[in-house]
């Protein structure tokens, strides 16, 4: 019997993992805060990793990739400040020149490095102070939630999590950090995310793990429905806890974590002021319930009447319409939590004021029961809020 | 040699027509303003519509399209306030019995009676006050504004034009009315549109015509991405200026006349501070033009920059790049207005201060040049601002 409980430590709650950050002044052009994070497994260890699907690929990506393929990596550098996108041929020298840095003061093979890097688009990076920073940074075994902090952008609060997995044989442990708030979108969106585990895992069974955790945590998710060109998650396992937990007991305890941090990210989002749960039911197949599920969450009508307050099923059933999946509308109920809002299409008897209720909370829950199948999907989005693009209004 | 000129009288202008409206307090309960408009061809004419693509339809649509297949139209009954969307079997009886109401006012058999609505969904119509309007409504050849008016919803003006076209032979007329604003999208998404003309068209010809302008304007207008479950184009044509243009001046004409049209439901966007023009070059298809083209169009952070008068093309390459048509990043140019903005997919030299004058403009044009093929395609498109978001917070 297995049993998981949350601990502290964020990417250094498992054994050998340590980590640091430090302010190069990636941004701004003097260091008013850490913008410079890294991350070292001090035993060997394999990696997995997920990238955006956008064509356009920032150059930190690209690299990271590259040197995905010899499935070594044990050092992670990350930025914020500079998303190192849109930057041509010096862009990835650039992406290339802090994966040796950091190598060089580890004392790794440049492509046992990944690199992340979250920010501004379309901007050199300002190398000269990072590679200065880079050999300066600190790395500790408590250096976990100033990594975290090191990454965010927009975000309010440093994302982390751990949690101590006790199984028949001892306990392991997983933890990981994230940044995320705006352009969030599923297919991994401005997103970067590392995950650390000491569990003795292999390379293979590690990426099965990581894909499938992906797709049922930060693909479900879904702010404005755009989608960036740095998106990166990464799992590092060094097995230093000595536990090969079985492919069950690990995946659990995986999904726990990247699920608790995609729903920070969600209730973290630019101008957010709901959390909005959306499921689609018995539809006629799995990629119906899923463009279903994901037009209503990218709605800007929907999110717009959720930023009210407003229980509105007609901006719903509209956007299941233009989804074009299979539906029938005089079948279709659509539920606020378990309060029946429309029922076969068309009102229900349900009091205005009690869905009201509902749609006034922080978090809540719609349902749509399309009755022509038995495929559901869920995502977790939010309301959209004039704070969102005043946010968004330029640089 | 053809020549056309604007001329006044919108539905009206064209020999033959005849419009009016009234208000019945649909909304509101009192009739503060007029919200049921008549349009009444004297002469036999023949008819061709377009309705949205939404699986959810409108009782109305559901009962045009119906009456459609006969395809003698020869008046069209429409209503403000309520869409009638979303209402079940009701909701078709009383779309019904709008038709009937007004075939027995015109002494026209129901079937050529055609039915538009527009307003809030999943409410059912006030019938009696509805019922004892239609037959008051007077109809003049006057009337076009006053029914222009009666259909606006958020509309901040009243949208209708006409031409008078010379031809060889003597001229005809053409004219049309429209009510858009929020929930616009390509594929008929919520706007409402009548026009007349007094050329003599065969229904076939009609038909294809309508299908080809309806293509070339409202479907390339998108404003937020939704779909409305009751967009309708109607066309009809009564030949009482006894002309029979050539398909070509008739189409040029009527193409004019649409364009006008579906230019004046972006500029009335809800909250909209900017009118774009976002065109998409030299892409594999067109079906990736148009991919392309919208992914810019519908991206809330690309539209949030607009708003900030923020000439970004970061955000725009990024949309590019998740609308998943072929690209090479690096190959990738695009401009505001004249001026390159980034060239081959890296920062250009144009002065930024350059850059912020055209995106600060009430009107520009944003072109990607992919260059990696011969298709293109435009679409107009509009900012998102913090007005557009409290505008749609709730009913």
């Amino acid at each position: 019997m297995n049993k998981m409980r949350k601990i502290k430590g964020g990417v250094c709650a498992a054994e050998g993992f340590v980590a640091g950050a430090i302010g190069c002044g990636i941004k701004a052009g003097k260091a008013t805060r850490d913008d410079l994070a890294m991350i070292y497994s001090e035993a060997a260890s394999v990696a997995a990793a997920t990238f955006t699907t956008n064509k356009v690929k920032a150059a930190p990506v690209r690299i990271s990739a590259e040197h995905m393929r010899a499935g070594r990596a044990r050092a992670v550098v990350l930025n914020s400040g500079n998303a190192n996108a849109c930057t041509g041929p010096n862009g990835l020298a650039d992406a290339r020149a802090m994966a040796a840095s950091a190598a060089k003061a580890l004392g790794l093979n440049p492509s046992q490095v990944l690199v992340c890097s979250t920010g501004r688009i379309g901007v050199p990076m300002p190398m000269p102070a990072i590679l200065q920073g880079i050999p300066s940074v600190k790395l500790t075994r408590s250096g976990g939630t100033a990594a975290a902090k090191a990454i965010m952008t927009s975000d309010t609060f440093a994302k982390e999590i751990a949690l101590e997995v006790t199984t028949h044989d001892g306990h392991f442990q997983i933890g990981g950090m994230a940044k995320g708030a705006g352009m969030i979108d599923p297919n991994m969106a401005t997103m970067l995310c590392v995950l650390t585990t000491d569990a003795i895992v292999s390379g293979p069974a590690l990426r099965v793990a990581l894909r499938q955790s992906v797709e049922d945590s930060f693909n479900r998710i879904t702010i404005d429905g755009d989608m960036s060109t740095n998106d990166t998650v990464i799992l590092l396992a060094n097995g230093a806890s000595g536990i090969s937990p079985s492919p069950k007991i690990f995946r659990e305890a995986l999904d726990s974590v990247t699920r608790s941090l995609a729903r920070m990210i969600v209730e973290d989002g630019e101008g957010v002021s709901r959390f909005v749960e959306v499921e689609v039911r018995h539809a006629a197949s799995r990629a119906d319930a899923r463009r279903a599920a994901e037009a209503i969450a990218n709605s800007t009508l929907v999110k717009c009447a959720w930023a009210g307050g407003d229980p509105n099923w007609g901006r719903i059933l509209d956007a299941v319409g233009y989804s074009g999946v299979k539906m029938d509308e005089s079948q279709t109920d659509i539920f606020y939590d378990d309060l029946p809002v429309a029922t076969g299409g068309v009102v229900s008897k349900t009091p205005v004021k009690n869905l009201r209720k509902v749609a006034a909370k922080k978090a809540f829950r719609v349902t749509v029961d399309l009755k022509v199948g038995q495929s559901s999907h869920v995502v977790w989005t939010t309301d959209l809020t004039e704070e969102y693009v005043r946010l968004n209004l330029g640089e």
